[in-house]
């Protein structure tokens, strides 16, 4: 007998993350594209020019529900703390060990969790940075000419919004069973934050120039990738608490 | 531009491994299902009439050397100690937080890897229990009639191998990137045995019956179905050695 999951209650759509945005006027048509495809969720993370920008409005040519209700965050972390699966849209892995996904396949993604998914844009020169990517749980690449292949930013989100439409009927290939999404990314961040404060206490982290900065990445890349649950994520705080208490201490745990 | 991995070097057939094999002749009909695919490794565990077994040899029907080259494990941990993806067969998932893929999605995943992976099946009458199926990285379930869908033993190893066949030119709908596959699962077995003895030792484990188990069984989970590299598990040694120093024992690190 083929076990398949119970039907997901209806998507929750994505919110849209804009990292470093630049122009107003592509913020602008961003929110008219994501308004195209149902999207209403805008978040901006430190937007070059401050916000509101009055570059926006022209170009959001009627979305001004999207633009009124943007919310600006100074950190990609606290932009997506309560989204449980963050998806960066980049051409490159910056040689990162990520999983690589497809617009639909991202959206089969989205479309199966019960709860709220991100999907992160960089700034429009320059696209996310490997420090951004480690906050995603998976990378989302818009097959394209590879001799010409940057999209512009409000376009990436049409082509995500479309896939996202298209996307309601398809199944997945490949489903995580009984699992009830990755956990919202601010207790992750919790996770991460105690196990680099007791391994830092232990003086864990090599001196030596840069290398910190490697065992921290691979740190973060570990523990994000895997999409660990809300209750996974409390069970490993349990852990990291447990063998950081040393032996003599062992009676305060009854 | 997209970012696709290079191509993948010729893909290694898997191991076909048997847990608990009740029939002989089942066993033979599995070895010659599988050289008609192109497998060769054939890997028992605890086969319950033991081996060899004279009722193998007639219904191999002339895949001597599979039966010949068999080879005898006391668990499923020592059978795949060598392989980096190890997929369990099953038509249940166990009620376990789990990745369940087809037959050509767990074709492509092995496909994909450089490394030595292993297709697991369980005894006829019960198939792959809970504890088999932490062992591996994903289930692979094939579709069936869910009124009757109980498949012969020789009959699913030879659905997967014809999806082997089929699935070489078939490309990946997610791809894992600067990923040079799982770590072997020795080395997997290896970490989580040292995170468990640090962990009872530290006494982590409830006394309370039954929840010691569980929790082991969620630290299995945990640490198997991410797929982590044979470079990730070493640098996972060493945070779990890290976390487990305590304070006063600092500068023995220097």
């Amino acid at each position: 007998m083929t076990v398949l999951p119970p039907n997901p209650p209806a998507p929750t759509c994505p919110a849209i993350v804009l990292v470093r945005p630049q122009l107003g006027q592509n913020i602008g048509a961003v929110a008219r594209a994501m308004l195209n495809f149902g999207f209403t969720d805008l978040r901006l993370v430190q937007p070059r020019d401050g916000w509101p920008n009055a570059d926006a409005g022209p170009s959001a040519a009627g979305a001004d529900a999207v633009i009124d209700q943007a919310r600006v965050f100074d950190s990609l972390g606290e932009a997506v703390g309560d989204c449980h699966l963050t998806l960066g849209t980049a051409m490159t892995t910056r040689d990162m060990i990520r999983r690589v996904t497809s617009p639909a396949g991202a959206v089969a993604e989205m479309q199966a969790l019960p709860s709220r998914s991100a999907l992160v844009f960089g700034p429009e020169r320059t696209g996310l940075t490997r420090d951004d990517l480690l906050a995603c749980h998976a990378i989302c690449t818009i097959p394209s000419n590879p001799d010409f292949g940057s999209l512009n930013l409000a376009q990436a989100v049409a082509v995500l919004g479309y896939a996202w439409v298209v996307g309601q009927d398809t199944p997945a290939a490949s489903l995580m069973v009984n699992h009830d999404g990755p956990a919202a990314q601010a207790e992750l961040s919790g996770l991460i934050a105690a196990l680099e404060a007791r391994l830092s206490e232990n003086g864990w982290y090599n001196p030596a120039p840069g290398l910190a900065e490697t065992s921290r990445r691979m740190l973060v890349n570990i523990f994000t990738r895997p999409g660990f649950t809300g209750a996974e994520v409390q069970f490993l705080r349990g852990v990291v608490r447990s063998l950081a208490t040393p032996r003599s201490q062992r009676q305060d745990r009854g």
